[in-house]
């Protein structure tokens, strides 16, 4: 999607030649006229694969000008991600030219793409221009490369004394990682893969690459702060998260080892029996997970199981005997529960004004009308396509009630997608600067 | 600990009698002098639980001053929550009037603590004054509780059109949600619960309290963003994010339904078969997590399992076949790592440059010196007793090169702790004003 193709600018970029542009832009722009949180923003985007990606995703989804920089001799390797969309849906290996990685369509949305060789001698003039035109740069190379490159925090800030700049690795800024920052590694090193299942159950891989999500998040958190901390003093400076502290620093919520300590088992599976009846239990065509924890709503799971002399049997007549009887207690919901639809579980410890949900796939959570309706997750398909193949993928999970979130209607569909809007509208690059650079392989 | 036994307060608290309260201050103040980045922002703290504490123990960390509100008739619910920690170490029961719970402990790090009974007559202009005098109010009561006590976004607003007020809830303000916002539910209706385990496997309950834990991450982006934006427009507004939407847009960032769509399996246990060799294998000591997805990090793992001729085998010589026979593959890896301790096979496949890592346990996890060295991970004890038990809790997993995180020797041990503090100096109350809200009931 160039501008031929139609572009939907954010006319608050004064920068930019707005209306040469908007009498190519599509007319989708939302009804919703409220501006967004970091509108006026301007962000350069070193970043590739995941954790960083979704940093300035969560960025231009509140407002803030995205300029994602690749690599002309391929770009983000996001891009080589199966499965892939296009004109004929979706598919595992690539099947025309124009099949976009799912990857790379969702991570990319709201983004400019310009292009920038950063081993080329040219590179860190460029990089210099963007970093002196911006707010924040965000990477997340294998701790320091970006250094090694000249697109480290010294010489953006060398630039701009102003820019906010974000690094995001495996252990930290100047903490040797060699190639191991991957999700599933720093899941492991992190503990999170122990504190699901049961005591004698091997470690779990969570399914969610939490490591690759968390990190970013968090990077968000220290760029806002540190855009207050501007705020005070006029200086930049650098935001330094890594992947392995967020997760770990999520595990260490839990009292791991306090519950050792106190002889208290932390693994304990589907359900916890020190608060029996809680956790999640099987039902005919699926799973409900249930909390019963007080005297009122075991009483209530009892009627809902048209048991109500439960409540009297001294194995289960006070909350200390429930826990001591969890087992047992256990056994007895799931032979009720294994008897019945999971829908049909809910609605009747609804009405007993227990708390009860299904357990839910993800296909079915993302589909949920509230989650919708809020753009926590949202509809997305190939921007040359109409074909609507029913695909969903994050949104900003906040609600602003004097502004909005989402994204523009921009993406970097092939790498140096907007080389002239950015080079030349942006930065003034004149046209022969630009061919050169490109004529060089420079960008 | 109240002022009598030893209070670190930030000097930068203007609005504090500064020079009476350091006389009664303990001297270990951090070494770190650079600031944190958002000293001089105040929040009112309405929260209770997890999820809202977790947000203000965020923003504490990162330097605003914040006033936790508890009900004078037994304050937050986390301080009954097992384990605790006293003079005596680590407990499942209470054993002494002062052993505190590591649920408050932990959560209620660096917060100033008044008591405000929301039911009482007084308490909405007690709250006004607080709000008035303040930039953020969180809360995270069921939807529409809040409003009902007068303490809700309007009320704040009243008080302060600045106020930037940040609601978390189950479903988002508004939205119905009974008495069903609890973390284990709100896992099983956004599909993270399938997001691990094998094809056949039942779902999986998480052991991180993932929908607790990111609704407050993206509330604080949520306030921050709403910081930028007020210094545009001077107004402020609500904040509001929900559990569900939190956790289903990070469970959406993978490609549920494409994967459906191409024909891949999404739950796929230890191991991703698609990437073989990746996963989790196990040893004779534990479990490794091991990368070894493309052809140099397989002939990396075969040299590290002596046996190269795997490389050779046309079962395994390219990465189209090590798919297609990832089970045998997997099967042999299994063989040759389940014959050695854990930190054997990981030294082995690291010195053949394969991405490698030790399945740790939570406390190891915790334990990591690059973890500690960064403060994301940190002690606790008990303030009164310097007993150490080893336990490390959760701190803020960010870095800035100009500033520091860190939380104020400060903890409301006892609900009330800081009344005087708080509401003579910071309000202004007279010292009689306080007592007829207390005699009242109403602090």
């Amino acid at each position: 999607m160039d501008e031929r193709e139609g572009v939907w600018i954010p006319v608050r970029l004064s920068a930019f030649q707005v209306d040469f542009l908007q009498d190519n832009a599509v007319t989708d722009a939302p009804a919703d006229t409220r501006p967004r949180p970091l509108e006026g923003l301007k962000v350069i985007d070193l970043t590739r694969a995941l954790a960083g990606p979704y940093a300035t995703l969560l960025l231009a989804g509140l407002g803030a000008t995205v300029i994602k920089v690749e690599d002309p001799r391929g770009g983000d390797l996001a891009r080589e991600n199966s499965p892939y969309v296009g004109r004929d849906g979706v598919s595992v290996e690539r099947r025309h030219e124009d099949d976009l990685s799912i990857s790379h369509l969702t991570r990319a949305r709201g983004k400019y793409g310009v292009s920038l060789n950063l081993k080329h001698p040219k590179a860190r003039e460029v990089f210099a221009d963007l970093a002196r035109d911006a707010d924040i740069v965000v990477e997340n190379f294998t701790s320091g490369t970006a250094d090694r490159l000249g697109v480290g925090y010294a010489a953006a800030k060398a630039a701009n004394p102003g820019i906010i700049y974000c690094s995001l690795s495996g252990f930290g800024a100047g903490v040797s990682e060699g190639s191991k920052a991957m999700d599933v590694l720093i899941q492991a090193l992190s503990g999170a893969m122990y504190t699901s299942g049961g005591p004698d159950d091997p470690p779990v891989r969570i399914g969610v690459p939490m490591a690759d999500m968390l990190a970013p998040v968090f990077g968000v958190i220290g760029v806002l702060a540190a855009l207050e901390q501007r705020r005070r003093t006029g200086q930049g400076q650098q935001v330094d998260v890594s992947m392995l502290g967020a997760l770990t620093s999520f595990v260490a919520i839990e009292n791991w080892q306090a519950m050792a300590l106190a002889g208290m088992e932390a693994r304990t599976g589907l359900t916890v029996q020190r608060l029996s009846p809680f956790g999640v239990f099987r039902c005919a065509d699926g799973y409900v997970s249930i909390v019963a924890v007080h005297e009122g709503l075991a009483r209530g799971l009892f009627k809902a199981m048209e048991n109500e002399a439960l409540g009297e049997d001294p194995r289960f007549a006070t909350r200390d005997r429930r826990v001591a009887n969890a087992k047992v207690l256990e056994a007895l919901i799931e032979a009720w529960s294994s008897q019945l639809p999971t829908d049909e579980v809910v609605r009747r410890l609804e009405a007993q004004g227990v708390p009860a949900a299904p357990v839910r796939h993800p296909a079915e959570g993302l589909h949920d009308p509230r989650v919708l309706a809020r753009g926590e997750t949202m509809p997305i398909t190939h921007p040359a396509y109409t074909r609507d193949d029913g695909l969903l993928t994050s949104g900003v999970p906040i609600q602003f009630s004097e502004g909005r979130t989402g994204f523009d209607q921009v993406l970097p569909v092939a790498v140096g997608q907007h080389n002239a809007t950015i080079y030349r509208e942006l930065l003034g690059y004149s046209d022969e600067q630009v061919e050169a650079l490109a004529q060089a392989g420079a960008i």
